[in-house]
């Protein structure tokens, strides 16, 4: 077991509305945290708050080599490469994680730059349809999953660096493997955002009568359809293989029950599985993981096992 | 302009979800107004809570003939017509609407029964993912479009006391025939159910990992799903041309998504086509028809092209 202080420092690149979170909820959380911003307005909205942010990428990472931070990479994905550029440059030896909403392309970016070392990824599975520093809040994360990187290599005080900080910010922690992450957030997330978009789509298609007439079931249907469209696609293109496995599973499902319909009237088995899987997702049980200390024999393969299982990690006590 | 009590008797028949609601309202609003159940526990659920709900149909419907009450079905479809024959039997000359998913199949079915001359279609626009008495509320409706039939033949009064009921349940009237209320809801209720019930199987694939790493917007996009299986076949099944377009719809824009992706690793101008629909729906201004008078020249015509065009009734006075 590695011991390291508690509450080490926080270098955020990249303040919207995660990267932002994060930055805010660490700071409450008693760690010393600043953090970039491309932009001279962002750095100075934060500012303005009270948050340490500036858009000098070569003073805050600067400080994060001196300092030994933990590096936390908030951009979206078409901005990880120039990014780890500044930090291969400037901070190489930091502690590195991020909190991107794919995790096989941002390590093999990663690792193109030879920052793996002390790189493991991460991604707070929380966010709202508005984005922006603006946005950003210190309870975002509260109650959520942090997905937080096993795959084999992975440095075990990095990886309880990690862990920490996504605890200290209210979240626990699901152990994953990058390219299982992947194929499970096309199913999750990457193709809900699809399906509001063909839902807000299919919907107008009734004209202003049907969208007068819409109630619960299509505005919950088509809410992330409010997210950016940029920010949509810069999450769900960079995840293109296991999103179009789901893309079509989803349109096999789709199409049976269409098919149905038209030949007998009636929707088949998908209502059923519906409802029994949306009951299964309604009470999953997560299970604490308790027995796994990072930097044991096999820590990594067994805290993987144990994620896939439901196993979650609330505590490195 | 036809000239009526206000708050004339009402008899609702299956005091469900939406019928339940319907009848706690309408006691609140001052209606003289009682129910039917067709369980003995259903009823006495109701009784106990202080509403005159009975399982006896005869007595039920006796006491709405010599009442002269606006008799309300709230059934679904697959019991419409053995609630009909009652009608027709017990209660054939009193004013008639329902709140049924679908209109174009219950007037034919009305029609069948040859109780056309009071009908008038009617369709709130509220629920939630619960059924059964346990589930209404009175404020159910409360700020919800309830969409009242306006097809050629409807008989002014009876307009006028349905039209009436809405409003005093909360909601505002949007003035819509049958087939394009059909067509209307398959696009913005039943297709939303069918995506929900896609979305929660092809979530699920991804086993407990991936549930467990579900946030918000798998959350958002299944909810409907946690609707009883049979509410949702006998909701979105008596649609089927209408929502076979819609699916159709459905299946193209997310075929031409998929292949976009699997050509070219962009999802194509879906992304920017579903953010400006949901914008659309988030922006969408209702306006009050003020000058069309139940009863007055063309009052059907010119109600249907004011809802076609977003217009939508919230006095009669």
């Amino acid at each position: 077991m590695v011991i390291l202080d508690r509450k080490s420092a926080i270098c955020v690149l990249g303040t919207g509305l995660i990267g932002g979170s994060v930055l805010r909820a660490a700071v409450r959380a008693g760690y010393e945290a600043w953090g970039y911003n491309r932009s001279a307005a962002g750095a100075r909205a934060a500012r303005s708050d009270g948050f340490d942010v500036s858009d000098d990428i070569e003073a805050v990472l600067g400080r994060a080599a001196a300092a030994d931070a933990l590096i936390v990479i908030g951009v979206p994905m078409p901005a990880i490469d120039p990014m780890l550029s500044e930090v291969k440059l400037r901070a190489p030896h930091c502690d590195l994680t991020d909190v991107v909403s794919v995790k096989a392309p941002v390590a093999a970016a990663v690792h193109h730059h030879e920052l793996g070392a002390r790189y493991v990824g991460g991604h707070p599975m929380a966010g709202t349809t508005e984005s922006g520093w603006a946005a950003s809040g210190p309870d975002l994360f509260q109650g959520a999953a942090w997905a937080v990187g096993v795959d084999p290599g992975t440095h075990a005080q990095a990886w309880t660096r990690v862990a920490r900080l996504a605890l200290d910010c209210g979240a626990y922690v699901v152990p994953v493997a990058a390219a299982e992450h992947d194929r499970a957030v096309a199913r999750i997330s990457h193709l809900p955002h699809v399906l509001a978009e063909t839902l807000a789509v299919a919907g107008a298609g009734g004209g202003d009568l049907a969208l007068g007439l819409a109630a619960g079931s299509f505005r919950d249907g088509t809410r992330v359809a409010a997210t950016a469209a940029e920010l949509v696609r810069a999450i769900c293109e960079p995840n293109e293989a296991a999103l179009l496995e789901a893309l079509d599973d989803a349109l096999r499902l789709l199409g049976a029950a269409r098919d149905s319909l038209a030949a007998q009237g009636v929707l088949g088995e998908l209502i059923d599985a519906g409802y029994s899987q949306r009951a299964r997702y309604d009470t999953l049980q997560r299970w604490e993981i308790t027995d796994i200390r990072p930097g044991d024999q096999d820590w990594l393969e067994r805290l993987r096992e144990a994620g896939q299982r439901g196993g979650v990690v609330r505590t490195l006590d």
